[in-house]
């Protein structure tokens, strides 16, 4: 017997009621008094303008959200968003993820991680009709080539402008295209952040879980050349001074307060038709549970716990981590949903609207079928692809990869080469190549490709790759201890783990890398055409969808229409604002999660061993109930963490939540166990965002950490 | 880093606080204000009067608490209390644990298990003057023996009236003693249980846990003799006519309500010492931890799941298993409490207020020190007493050994015999022997023997018993292998798995006992002096502990009537009334337990496999919402179980809660996790107990189970 725990309508609805949406700051206005009414201050059409404070305070890390915080360029995001770098500048002798880490000057402050960036919106310019003109008689590859070079012309054009970083976004599956214009900041330093047994309190276990009492936050700040401009890493360099910062509220929230959250929330999929839904539930997630949970199991056996190998793969592990655990919420609550017999009863009602019209009918009367159509070629095969993708693990297979891809690209002008590979992608790619340094050991990257690999040749022979089992020498039947023997061998002869190497490797030309020697370059080689012939049957599939999906998306627009409902498009990692309110909820019949945690919670959570393992004068400030500044009477404690009911996703993480006056009440880092599901559909019963509190933070930095300093640059309100 | 959760003073406390106390009926009149102000409606006087109404209608079952619900005799208690009698009565092809049962006539009625009995308590005498008078100046074993004598004089002329049975308590570590006169009611029958799926739902996994959803109830018939005294079971016996009866609200309670339970409350130790405690919490409990979850680890692995030999020892995995999970509890709660610190603070207290005046020193003054001193003594050897003691689920060790002390103690004069063994003793000794019959597999009984005795053997050689181990052939150094050979041999041998032959051996002579050639019956022989001296030693101890506690107990008694607080003695299984509120707490920062469950939370826990598979009619009827009757627009259904402050332990099972009313409201079944540790201390802001509602007990009946004519036997109140 399954039964359905969430309020299912919303779950499967397809347009937005309540706290659901992820707006696109242009579509604010339009709601201004329902904004109003909920307890927005400050005028809507601030937060609708991206070049206006508090907006332009709000900045991407490229895959999480920060904001300024100080007149100097001082950034405050998640710690798990400057995780990469506190990791990257910690050693044996000097952890940083252990100890924490506090520049008491700017000389003090160490380089992020190489490639780090900070990115500040500028412009967002609609640009659908120059991408699509002249593009939609054609199909497949041709379709997909096509808008991929009128974006490329946009990029182009718009980097013309020293430092700016731009790129085109797809909204509604390529309904509509939008050129957002980036300031890309390039030197990126880390300026404070408290220990992991603060900034990861809790660790895996209450990832994704409330109560939850995690001082998520970490400081950077952003550094420009003399002249203001974006410049690479120089000690002449001097910090950033934003156009804006956001103030910090020691005042905090209160249960119902208004919350807001503008950030780059990554990707939902909350319009995709029952087919698709149903194909990710009942393979694609069970089945990447199973492969995280085992590359998981892989590492730790490869690299025990206090080894230096270990350290390399800290990071790794948690991303594995944090994705199998959303997987299996994801599995749970679906097995207890009707999601998918709802996503089927709404498709039924739109098929019944377009039909009763005949317009309609001749402009969406096929896109369905058609859509269903494409989506099952797109599964044909997945088997095989889901473990090719997650060969991306292994870094020296990737890397030849890649090394000999950009030598091929090298051979054409640059505006024809794939993205990734242009003039423009280079510092990204170099520093991608020097990263690899810190983060591979050769056991544990040979484990993950050799587990891998045996599944893959576990497969029905029509999924075999013949250039690849040639490569690998996988015969037919396979030879376990041969292969074995093979793969020993390519990680005995390669040298791509040197990073001259393999920075070297890309100057090369495509005649050298087939004159290698070195087994992994010469998987590359041997293998070439063969990825390549997948890619171009992946493209021309891409295009086909890129035509049709847009039409079903504009079914959905129209249907909603007229019933008088917004749509707000997927995420796709561009910035969105999210409106609602503190609030707690059910997470079972008999228990109710209250909207706030405080210290007490941190000291009763304590098991002195990690994740639980606050430092000992954290222990002690709170059993001897020193508050200072932060004490809120009605919760007789200082705040830690909060729940409310923004509506976010991945890439939000480090975004600032906002009060109605746009002050930066909270840091969002996470969602509760029971709204993962959310990705899907918006339940507003249960989908929750996690909050660490400003009163938190403020009172780490002043009585834990003693960062003065920062708390002195900052502008903080009461 | 440990740190405490609970609200440490409360926990540690010598005397009564808030809805801490487990009152004796003649204590409450003192406190009639008091109860009246908390919701108390009828006379304080009718609850402490043990021949009135409503407490003549509280019965005890011998472990569990019961009530009268109907003029005919209709006895409700949990569904774990009549679990026995359920098993009893239970085959693979008629299974009622998994169906449930219900008797529509009195015809179809059911003998419960062999040796059930419901006790009326009518009388209830102070005898303390009477059980010490020339006994003072003994110590030691004459002392304890003394005593027995006195108490066996009490009881045998309480005892004359046929049909009743008379017990003498001990208070307060024997500073006071009453007798308690009960009816005895020997032919009890099973009428009613909902399925295992509705009355255990949750099973091991939610015991002891909120938030719960376990109809945790079921009706036995109490039957006399057509001349209205008790009988043995005859199929010419009547149902029973109590004077009276409890009512049952169909109304329920709500959030705040007044409760209170009368009941039979087993065992505290709330006034323990100092150094018991650390030894309880730091050697007993982690000790009975590791021996309870092997022994149900042997079970599982000798007697698998679906076989009839598991059948038989469900009953012992059930027991095993939850004071596994108490144990564990207390383990937990302690290592983040403060209690031993806090009890050490109370004792210096009493101390130095003993030590402030000359009478106290004179009358107090050594106590504790030699309470201490005998405590110490106690402890010694107790790696070797507490395997022993578990050897007592080998019934072939045990039913040896009481069947031999039976015959040397029937060449006793029966006042002199040991408690027990007495001629009042015999019915109950016979059903015991009967029993075993449905509870023994050899190949169990064996495998959890021979892990008990493996572990006594690899004890330090000053705890080994000369007599058991030659008796076990365990040599010096242990052999396994010659070891394993001597019990299997043991196992093929004795014919005491046979019921005649037990029965047989019961009316046997010491010289018949010591011809024979069942290894069970020599290992009793063998081993009996050695026994009893070590009876004779724990007596001698006893009896020293029964002088000292009262002392220690008297000047506890005496500190707080100093701080006018009244005294409520340690829980000894006799009848007690505690009072409380609907009341929920909460488990952990960040979460709340709301005092209600609802119908809803039991489909969302159900996933179709046991202990969560609710009949599928249940579930038919929770998703069309068929709430009946028994609709609460406050809940949006029907209640299922609730939380109060009530302050209960192990015997409460099966406690009518009351309303103010003194109508039953509920069934108090359970506490949270978080108040196991409650038998050491009371805390008022964790301490909850678990009862069923009456609501949803009433839907259950009707509308699951149909059971009208129950329904129309009892007086249901809106």
């Amino acid at each position: 017997m399954k039964t359905w725990l969430l309020s299912a309508a919303i779950v499967a609805s397809f347009a937005a009621q309540a706290d659901e949406g992820m707006w696109q700051p242009y579509q604010l206005p339009a709601m201004a008094d329902e904004l109003k009414a909920k307890g927005l201050e400050i005028d809507v059409k601030s937060i609708s303008k991206l070049t206006e404070y508090p907006m332009n305070a709000v900045i991407s890390l490229g895959g999480c959200t920060a904001s300024f915080v100080s007149p100097k360029g001082l950034v405050v995001t998640n710690h798990h968003c400057a995780y990469g770098s506190i990791q990257y500048n910690s050693t044996p002798e000097k952890n940083l993820l252990k100890d924490g880490f506090l520049a008491k000057t700017y000389a003090d402050e160490l380089p992020a991680t190489p490639g780090s960036r900070i990115f500040v919106t500028e412009e967002v310019t609609d640009v659908t009709d120059q991408v699509k003109s002249g593009e939609m008689n054609k199909v497949g590859n041709d379709f997909y080539k096509g808008i991929e070079q009128k974006e490329k012309a946009l990029v182009a054009e718009c980097e013309a402008e020293d430092g700016y970083r731009c790129k085109v976004y797809s909204f509604h599956g390529g309904l509509e295209y939008y050129l957002v214009k980036q300031m890309e900041i390039r030197d990126v330093r880390l300026t404070y952040n408290p220990a992991a047994s603060v900034g990861k309190y809790g660790g895996d276990i209450d990832n994704w879980m409330w109560p939850r009492h995690t001082g998520d936050f970490s400081f950077y700040r952003a550094y420009v050349g003399k002249d203001g401009k974006p410049a690479d890493f120089s000690k002449d360099n001097v910090p950033y001074e934003p156009k804006s910062f956001l103030k910090v509220s020691a005042k905090g929230v209160s249960d119902g307060d208004f919350v807001m959250v503008a950030g780059y929330p990554g990707r939902t999929n909350r319009y995709r038709t029952a087919n698709e839904v149903e194909n990710q539930f009942e393979w694609a997630y069970p089945e990447g549970k199973v492969l995280r949970e085992r590359l998981i199991e892989i590492i730790k056996e490869t690299a025990p716990e206090g080894s230096d190998d270990r350290i390399k793969y800290e990071s790794a592990i948690a991303g594995l981590a944090n994705y199998a655990k959303n997987f299996t919420s994801m599995i749970e609550f679906y097995g207890k949903s009707p999601m998918l017999e709802e996503r089927k009863g709404l498709e039924q009602k739109l098929a019944n609207w377009i039909k009763a019209d005949k317009t309609r009918q001749s402009q969406y009367g096929e896109t369905l079928a058609e859509l269903d159509k494409l989506i099952a070629k797109e599964q044909q095969g997945q088997e095989r692809d889901v473990l090719m993708s997650y060969m991306g693990y292994s870094s020296m297979m990737s890397t030849a990869g890649r090394l000999y891809r950009l030598a091929n690209e090298k051979t054409l002008p640059d505006m024809d080469r794939e993205p990734g590979y242009q003039e423009r992608d280079m510092t990204n790619f170099t520093s991608g190549m020097e990263r690899i340094e810190r983060r591979y050991a050769p056991s544990v990257d040979k484990a993950i490709l050799a587990d891998l690999i045996k599944r893959y040749a576990a497969l029905p022979s029509e999924y075999r790759l013949a250039a690849f089992d040639k490569a690998f020498a996988i015969g037919q039947p396979f030879d376990e201890a041969k292969f074995t023997k093979h793969l020993d061998n390519m990680y005995a002869k390669t040298t791509l783990s040197d990073k001259e190497t393999r920075l070297a490797w890309m100057d090369k030309s495509v005649a050298e890398f087939k004159k290698s020697k070195d087994p992994f370059i010469q998987y590359a080689v041997s293998t070439y055409d063969e990825r390549m012939q997948r890619e171009l049957d992946n493209k021309q599939l891409a295009g086909d969808l890129m035509k049709v999906r847009p039409q079903y998306m504009d079914a959905i627009i129209a249907y909603n229409r007229e019933l008088d409902k917004p749509v707000y498009a997927d995420a796709n990692s561009s910035l969105r604002v999210t409106i609602g309110n503190v609030k707690g909820y059910s997470p079972q019949d008999g228990l109710v999660a209250v909207p706030f945690t405080r210290l007490e919670g941190i000291v009763a959570k304590d098991t002195g061993v990690e994740p639980f393992n606050s430092p000992a004068k954290q222990l002690e400030l709170i059993n001897q109930k020193q508050y200072g500044d932060y004490y809120v009477k009605s919760l007789d404690s200082v705040p830690v963490n909060f729940l409310s009911t923004l509506d976010t996703t991945g890439g939000n993480s480090g975004s600032p939540t906002l009060n109605g006056r746009a002050e930066l009440v909270g840091l969002l880092f996470d969602g509760v166990y029971e709204s993962i599901i959310g990705d899907w559909g918006y339940d507003p019963e249960t989908n929750r965002s996690i909050q660490v509190d400003s009163r938190y933070m403020l009172w780490v930095m002043k009585y834990l950490d003693n960062a003065d300093n920062l708390l002195e640059e900052m502008e903080i309100v009461k």
